[in-house]
């Protein structure tokens, strides 16, 4: 079905979606927003689709978005025409590249994270900056973790930043987001070991043994772990620093962590 | 000597400041901005001063900013009291802290990076990204590093935007702003082992020796390495990633391999 395009700055569909970058109306609608390219061919490769597809042909960059449209509405989604300026209100971004979509929030539970065969999670708890918990996701990924816990998250990873800061590797890591308790519990029943990296801990991160089922788990850029983490954890682990300890960000500390499992698992 | 406070928004000394976020003004005059609390206590911390210090006390957030205002006045800074409205115009920040001053860029040549007793330096090439070059520097402060030098960089390490992100590491990790040649040159004459990551190397960050005199150089985000970089290195290394491989940005690779030559130092 070919509708005519949407030109006007007031239209009622681009304030639909400018409503979706407030946390409160993605939980009420069930769904988020996704923008550009990579996250829209990284969210398609992850087996997902799109509600809606806005368009803006006229900045369009590359030359392969036609493709990606098409795939867009072979799943069914809805395509809609945008005029630039229109477009533009709408777009999250300094130079939209006319690609923009409305899709559905996915499940999210904690059975959506494998645990089986020695699996290595990263849970992080409380992270407020996007970039952070997108960080964090990318890291996820590059390491082939099981999954990525976001236990009481201050921001929420269908935070458009999130998204954006994640480079679409939102849709490829196995996610679940959840309560600082329920992850605790589910790890223990499952067998999982879970270090807790804080700066209080004696034994350094790599003295640890991260080869069996393991959780690691980071604190708040401000706050660190809570009292739960850090009585709950069977290991407690800190990075040593030579320099100045307040200086490594979380995202940082998460894939130093990480990658020292990854090396001792090789 | 007391001045009145500058209320327009149109005053000169406000305009000088906004041009300083030219990279080109910043080199023209040898001047930068220093802006915040925590960026200025680490600047004066680092035995540097200010020469103007811009105060806007409706916008103090804390209880210990006249200490630095006074700990500023007695190293020789100009004071110069702006009404929160011009401050805010002249601020890089959301929410400014009613502190920005206008610094000396310091010498940044090659000998200010001490190569005795196993050095260990974080070499980046060409970095783009203000964030990315911010959180290197925190890294090479966390990790104690001998120093950091900035090869050929697409961003200048006074940029605004990467005094913020170091959160004022910059001033106390000893730093080289040169270009590729010559850094080569001085690593070699000091024979220090050049150490490049690349995703092409065949040998993984943690199979390769990082204990003796070492320089870990990180290639830019877009590009990774120059030929030039690849050529001159000793070894070769790439950060094994059982998942997709272009998922961790330049700071996390570099972080990784940082830490990773502090394990085996340790």
């Amino acid at each position: 079905m070919v509708t005519d395009p949407i030109t006007s700055l007031t239209n009622s569909r681009i304030k639909t979606v400018i409503k979706l970058r407030k946390r409160r109306q993605r939980d009420a609608t069930g769904t988020f927003i996704v923008e550009g390219y990579r996250e829209l061919f990284r969210l398609l490769e992850a087996g997902r689709s799109t509600r809606t597809l806005f368009i803006s042909p006229e900045l369009f960059i590359g030359s392969n978005e036609l493709d990606l449209v098409a795939r867009c509405r072979k799943t069914g989604s809805e395509i809609i025409e945008v005029a630039a300026a229109p477009f533009r209100k709408a777009s999250y971004r300094d130079r939209p590249e006319g690609l923009l979509a409305i899709a559905d929030q996915f499940d999210t539970s904690l059975d959506q994270i494998p645990l089986r065969a020695d699996p290595l999670v990263l849970v992080v708890e409380s992270i407020e900056k996007p970039g952070n918990l997108g960080t964090m996701l990318r890291t996820a990924e590059a390491a082939g973790l099981s999954g990525m816990i976001v236990a009481d998250p201050m921001t929420d990873p269908f935070n458009p930043n999130v998204v954006r800061a994640s480079l679409g590797t939102l849709f490829a890591v196995p996610l679940a987001i959840t309560d600082t308790a329920s992850a605790i519990a589910h790890l223990r029943s499952a067998g999982v070991s879970i270090v807790a990296t804080t700066p209080d801990a004696s034994l350094a991160h790599h003295q640890a043994d991260l080869t069996g089922p393991t959780a690691i788990v980071i604190g708040s850029e401000q706050y660190g772990l809570s009292a739960d983490w850090l009585e709950g954890a069977d290991t407690k682990v800190m990075i040593p620093m030579p320099g100045s300890v307040d200086s490594l960000n979380a995202a940082m500390a998460a894939g130093i962590v990480v990658f020292e499992a990854i090396r001792q698992r090789s």
